[in-house]
């Protein structure tokens, strides 16, 4: 599907390709790491102001590092927020709407659309992908990771919600809040073999951080420039540590969680400095959308000061922390401009010295001037989409510099927060639209709350609204992949063909790789098999026009 | 009036003479400079976690300090909290309740209470205060600090918002917000003369800060050991600054409010530097109580993730920022060991050398072990008394250890935020008991959101209604000095005895000392004498049993 190009985006493109010829052509490229957390809210970092959170090594790249403060995920939900990371694009752009993919769908993250992986494969860049893909995963395992560009994969190919609820922390402390019972337990993959299913999580994030070692060991030994991409399942509910971390933090199983991710980071960081790699490798962490505010107690994510949380389009839904981490070529800082998970693949581009995708509108700007000099944005405009739009209702919120207009508001449609006090959080808040919209400060009011005047601020509205008419006369949807039918034939099974599914889906026999702990028994599984998160995914994939 | 001193007071006392005796006895005492800010909110740093605010200097006392995460405010409104910060006693027990004290009132801070300033000059400290002072005016100046065992003062004695709003911004913005008009123009003082009514607030600032570097650089110069109560005015309402910062930031008034503070703290530190006293000076930073956030637009602060702000003792209204900085003695760091403002006059007395104020109850306890070692704290339980509380209700929430349990809750009575999405923060939330109370772990819920199940908790709701009936019931109140009565006459006038009062307050040469810009006519105070605020603050004053 070709997309239209309008006349500013080409003037974008040219300025990136100037950009990248100053700065970027003399010097070898650097190896690249994107650490992505699953639902890390803006405000659940120390640096960011969480009082309670420890995360040693995230302080650590944060206070020797470039940390963003008015970064955005490209949308408020994982899997729209994964397609736009991987390819720079807005999810609709990519078919990748409304909703998320579940573990039997047929659809997936088109095999046209071109990804940060393939893009850097143009400058022979070693590719490797460990964790969470949540991009479908199709007939034959078509849109995994594999198949996108990534010369190896280990992990999860979507959430770990998406499976029974076993035991999450050591040695066997059952998982809490629900999931998604009705579907195969968790298969962990190394690239397209499932080696071990349901996987075990109090061992996860040992086996991943020896995975990501190992492999960067391989890359570094055979002096060969890599991208990884590291797409953690912390702190995603539900919760769940090994044995280093259960019951490690102040802050309950999210505190657990967050400090074993920040353990794998550490794990990774250490590797890169083992082999001398630490002023070649360009390393940038940040979370695919806000924090998941529904679950209670010890389970709940913060956006600090922002409104709202996941699933949202108020700032709470999509600014994220970010930290840009490079020793000797990044210095040590904050920046407050605007950016977002749209720009990583131009910032990619150009550090590898690639070109960018050829006849396909790119959403995000390169982030170098930011980087490296302290310097501006390359945009003044960010566009907000939640993971349940259409092309008739298009983006929720614009920002332009400073001011944001809501057109619509609605709470998180899949998992409110009942317990908010802020009714506008809430999952029984509405989609409601605002004629006029309501725009704010950011700057002054970054939580908010104060709808500036529109007579007084008539300059303001009015070029936000040109942008949204422009947007929408302009922008091509893709048809949607995420309504074409679910199979749970189709979810990944260690025992293809057997009967009853999701039942039958164990291997109590490790059958590929290093699994050194006891897996579970079909009894297990079985017990937990039971009507709870279940219902909920059902109704939202009956509801899908693909399935009617 | 006696206290009653009960054993497990009895218990702290002895344990803080054993400390002192172990880490100060043989080492000089320090200079000590306590710098207080007005109003600001938990979330209103970058080191706390705004995205917007820009404030290098505490920034950089943060990162070369120890910054506090779990520090309180002895109680979320202006007047009591200072009574508490200069006494380490709950106000109530020195009649500083309900509510605050306005210009021309009779009551104040009785004089037979020890504060800070008094503790020190028994260990030959010179003592001064700058800035505001809100702890009365009463009869000839009786309760302003020189009459408190300050050695000198300069300054407003009392809030801002508490004379008629002038121009507040370089060249000659006027003031946004309400102040109340119907009394005098705000006085400066030195010692107990007026220097200047009204006071110009575009140069308040850098006058301040002449006096604050004047004042160290003279006892540098004389050896002399001091302790300097620097009280800023900032960012209460109504915001101001001059010429340096008015338009500077992108936070607006507030933020060019707070860039001028810090550019006021960063002063401090300049001549402390060049004085040679870096090392020889203990310094720190605080807030009087949470965020103001009745303010709209760029008037409001912030609590950050914390629930409400100013006036209610949910976390909002009284965690707030704390930072100590001593170079050399204090390492940089983090704590999040439970300390508060009651805190300040056991810890100096300690680093001073002094004792203990004889015969009454002290209700903080010495921080040195954090400060020093970063260790812990010596006190597991704090209590939350707003400005209106009375006897018959005593405490409205208590925390222990991570627990905290409301027994009482209400919005800011005197000045809510009526466009909060939390409904509980606003003014019109009323005065509410709770039975059983309501009960959060603000370890994994610093937001306050999750009440915790009293079956499954019943231990900690025992325990804390047993701190609740122990307090109860040994806890003395001081006769109320706030409901002494108001009058207009009481109010510092620069013409005294001249009519008619307020207008003729006003003094349009200068009195004494160095003024150098023009003052205000008076015309342009009469005509800003309208109802405004006015109302608000004469129904409060009528309401006191003293006015019956």
């Amino acid at each position: 599907m070709a997309d239209q190009t309008g006349a500013n985006m080409m003037s974008i493109c040219l300025l990136l390709v100037c950009y990248f010829v100053t700065t970027s052509s003399s010097s070898k490229p650097p190896n690249i790491i994107l650490l992505y957390a699953d639902d890390l809210g803006y405000g659940d970092l120390p640096s960011y102001g969480h009082p309670i959170t420890e995360a040693p090594i995230l302080e650590g790249m944060a206070a020797n590092g470039l940390r963003f403060l008015d970064f955005y995920s490209a949308n408020p939900v994982c899997t729209p927020a994964r397609a736009s990371i991987m390819t720079g694009r807005h999810s609709l752009r990519t078919g990748v709407w409304p909703g998320v993919f579940y573990s039997g769908d047929y659809g997936g993250l088109p095999l046209e659309e071109i990804t940060i992986a393939e893009v850097l494969k143009t400058q022979d860049y070693s590719t490797a992908h460990i964790g969470k893909w949540h991009l479908g995963v199709g007939e034959n395992y078509k849109y995994m990771s594999p198949n996108q560009g990534f010369d190896y994969y280990y992990g999860i190919p979507y959430t770990h919600d998406d499976c029974p609820c076993l035991k999450c922390f050591y040695p066997d402390r059952p998982c809490t809040y629900t999931c998604n019972m009705n579907t195969v337990a968790c298969p962990l993959f190394r690239n397209l073999d499932i080696i071990e299913q349901p996987t075990d999580f109090t061992t996860l994030s040992a086996r991943y951080s020896n995975e990501a070692r190992r492999w960067i060991r391989g890359q570094a030994q055979a002096n060969q420039t890599f991208f990884l991409y590291y797409a953690f399942h912390q702190p995603h509910n539900p919760m769940f540590s090994g044995e280093q971390f259960t019951n490690s933090s102040k802050r309950g199983m999210f505190g657990d969680n967050v400090l074993e991710m920040d353990w794998m980071v550490g794990q990774v960081l250490e590797e890169v400095r083992e082999q001398g790699l630490e002023e070649d490798t360009f390393i940038f962490f940040t979370s695919d959308n806000g924090p998941c505010m529904s679950r209670p107690f010890d389970g709940m994510g913060s956006a600090g000061l922002l409104k709202c949380g996941k699933g949202t389009t108020y700032e709470g839904g999509q600014r994220v922390p970010a930290i840009a981490y490079w020793p000797g070529r990044i210095q040590p800082g904050v920046t407050d401009e605007l950016s977002s998970a749209l720009d990583l693949l131009p910032t990619f581009t150009n550090l590898a010295g690639a070109s960018l995708p050829a006849d396909v509108i790119i959403d995000g700007v390169d982030m170098a001037d930011i980087l490296f000099n302290h310097g501006k944005s390359l945009t003044d405009t960010f566009l907000f989409y939640p993971a349940f739009t259409y092309p008739d209702i298009g983006a929720y919120a614009i920002r332009y510099k400073n001011y944001k207009a809501h057109f619509l508001t609605s709470g998180n449609p899949n998992s409110g927060d009942e317990w908010n006090p802020d009714a506008s959080c809430r999952r029984d808040s509405p989609q409601t639209p605002f004629k006029p919209a309501l725009v704010y400060d950011l700057d002054i009011d970054p939580q908010e709350m104060y709808v500036l005047d529109k007579n007084k601020y008539y300059d303001v509205y009015a070029k936000l609204y040109e942008i949204k008419v422009q947007n929408e006369a302009t922008m091509t949807w893709r048809p949607s992949e995420i309504n074409k039918p679910f199979n749970i034939s189709l979810a990944p099974c260690c025992n293809p063909g057997c009967q009853p599914v999701p039942q039958c889906c164990i291997c109590p026999h490790q059958l590929t790789g290093v699994v050194t702990t006891p897996v579970m028994t079909t009894q297990m599984v079985t017990e937990e098999i039971t009507e709870m998160e279940t219902v909920r995914i059902q109704e939202e994939i009956d509801s899908r026009p693909g399935n009617a």
